[in-house]
């Protein structure tokens, strides 16, 4: 089952839009075992879309179309793809109904332009929409299928999981259920990662074809996941295989493994905290408030995090946190900040950064010189060397999880 | 003059790398005024590469790949684009001194594998690389070209610029000098900055052919950018028109205009406050550290700011900055914010903002409800509402730059 994906818009092609519609749809069909050989960008322009879906259809089973389904004239995706079915556009009743409901619940007067997101190619079926007004489209040519779904990605997102992989699953003729699972390790480069898990890699190996397969995936600043992905005859036993194979990474690997899925580094500290009924504060020189930002992005963050202090002038750390005079680009001074904060703020628990993030160095130390303090209740605090390297905007984000990462290991430590 | 881009790589049809080189190649080609109607992607398979290209070649007169140049056995370009033009590849002596030179400089051993980043298609001529180690390629093909980038994004991007946009101008048989400059606005939306700046359109309308031309870009989160392109027979000539036409735009926008080009609205700020010598700290609630983390990207940062205090729960605010008791989703907290965190950390001016991000209402106010308060000096603190709407991530975001927006218009009118 070979797949490709179009993606219609002339902001594309100007290079306005960064089109990571394409990556996410790519993403879902390779964790559904479908090959996708091509993928194609194309503007608002009918003669092109067409010439776009034909040489696509030409050499794949199944092509996935994104934008062109909204209400205004360069949206023109329903009339290319009537055109490569052979057939004229119907306006559906039902859907009608829909999209003035849609406007109708929102107090507002749906524009006669809205009414095209109704129509429908003959012998097509639509994706009901369950977030905004246009429908996808599932559109049989021949054998093959065009599945049309908007450009907003929360939208296409839901109608991919629920409608596009089932049915192009049920094309197939794959009877099994093919399930991933992404464990996200931090601290490990990706060959040291390699040769950790290669006894468990070559035992799968020998094992054979209906073992599960194991894919490193870098992550650029987010650390280094490896995807674990089964092939079972129905869900539950997928999940058994999923549990054991998990298990046994998580052996070879211990704490490294900070998260699963789609959780990220903040999450699993709010997580440690919560569980353990303890806040936190942080403080943050040349992370700067990233930290923070990273923190506040997790919805009820309230229930765990006080706030913190950015101690980015050297005056701000001695006066503000306490820090002893002195040079601030040391593990003293961070153990000393991450206490200050905790005072500060009245938290049980300070996280706090210091070091160069460069260009040029400070304190006669290079760039990439950090450190992060912790302060864990009464207890004394202390810090860590963290190794960072590449430019500004690299050795902040590292440094940002790197700090993240000693305090979820100390919390989990700490038991 | 027609192109189009092929970018190389199975990463990209897997999905785990989003595509942003063809983004920023087809801004260039549209900002010099080539059209670009197809954009493919490919894995690293060698029928399937000369397939894209033999299409590409079908239909355009130039096609810039990226991707695919580097050392390992799946960086297939070159034979690829050798296969294209029936020729075969041979190892150029000069391109070889400069990769082993790259390692020997580096201090480290040329794996043998790198010595094919110096193979040549017959006939082609190397784009000498000024920041790694794999050189782009120019490669006719009979009246039409082929340009082969690597897909590392720094070095594709300056490559586009020095070798690839003046080539096909060359190519186009445009002798004239087009340039664009961009002005970036905040704080209108698309169809009010539309109204002020309709006389000038208009204008320019009238005037015909080699008139400048405007284009709206709408940047999401950034604000619209003004891209006014002008075509002149020369440099001098054509700076002078850019001039000219930003100094009219700017007479009907006046100081909704915050930067210029590549500046973002963090300099914009700097700028205005280095130029008055003074100093400056932010308090942050439902921004939550995103203010001081942008601030903390500009280099040079450290000459006008000197730190913040991220006031997530409300006792933060009462007891580390001094706010009142009571609500903080107020004008009243903000300003009492931004004046205790200028007082706290010994700045001259301090910003604040305190509002909700939602999922949840807080104090009984709906998402989106927040304020930016600012204190100058020594005069009395004050605050203005702000209007945001969209999801959590958004709303914390567009709360930023319109905070650090207020503050710039306060200090273009302190003077």
């Amino acid at each position: 089952m070979r797949a490709e994906i179009v993606a219609i818009g002339t902001e594309l092609l100007l290079g306005q839009v960064v089109d990571t519609n394409s990556a996410f749809i790519a993403e879902q069909l390779a964790g559904s075992g479908i090959d996708c050989v091509f993928q194609t960008r194309v503007g608002d322009n009918l003669d092109r879309i067409v010439e776009a879906l034909e040489i696509a259809l030409s050499r794949s089973d199944a092509v996935v179309t994104c934008g062109g389904l909204g209400p205004t004239q360069d949206d023109i995706t329903r009339e290319a793809v009537a055109r490569v079915m052979g057939v004229t556009l119907r306006r559906d009743p039902g859907l009608l109904e829909v999209v003035e409901k849609f406007f109708a619940a929102r107090g507002r007067n749906m524009a006669a332009s809205n009414a095209k997101q109704a129509d429908l190619p003959e012998g097509a079926s639509a994706i009901p929409q369950r977030r905004g007004t246009a429908p996808g489209l599932v559109c049989p040519v021949g054998e093959k299928v065009v599945y049309c779904l908007p450009g907003v990605p929360d939208e296409l997102r839901e109608m991919v999981g629920r409608a596009v992989l089932p049915d192009l699953r049920a094309r197939s003729g794959e009877q099994s259920v093919i399930v991933s699972r992404t464990l996200r390790t931090w601290g490990l480069s990706e060959s040291t990662l390699a040769e950790v898990v290669a006894p468990r890699l070559e035992h799968l190996d020998r094992a054979g074809g209906g073992a599960p397969t194991i894919a490193f995936l870098a992550s650029g600043i987010e650390g280094i996941k490896l995807r674990v992905t089964v092939k079972a005859p129905d869900a539950a036993s997928a999940e058994v295989a999923l549990a054991r194979e998990e298990s046994e990474l998580r052996h070879l690997l211990g704490t490294r493994v900070f998260a699963v899925d789609d959780e990220t580094m903040e999450h699993a500290v709010g997580r440690l905290l919560l569980g353990r009924g303890l806040t936190l504060a942080v403080a943050e020189s040349f992370t700067g408030g990233l930290i923070a930002s990273r923190i506040v992005a997790v919805a009820g963050a309230s229930r765990w995090f006080r706030g913190g202090v950015v101690a980015y002038a050297a005056e701000v750390k001695h006066e503000v946190l306490g820090v002893p005079p002195g040079p601030v680009v040391t593990a003293e001074a961070a153990a000393a900040m991450a206490a200050g904060v905790r005072r500060l703020l009245g938290a049980d628990v300070g996280l706090a950064t210091t070091g160069v993030a460069g260009p040029d160095p400070q304190e006669g130390r290079a760039p990439g010189t950090a450190f992060a303090g912790v302060a864990l209740l009464a207890g004394p605090p202390d810090a860590v060397a963290l190794r960072l390297s590449g430019d500004r905007a690299r050795i902040r984000q590292i440094g940002t999880i790197s700090a993240l990462d000693e305090l979820r290991r100390r919390l989990l430590a700490a038991g």
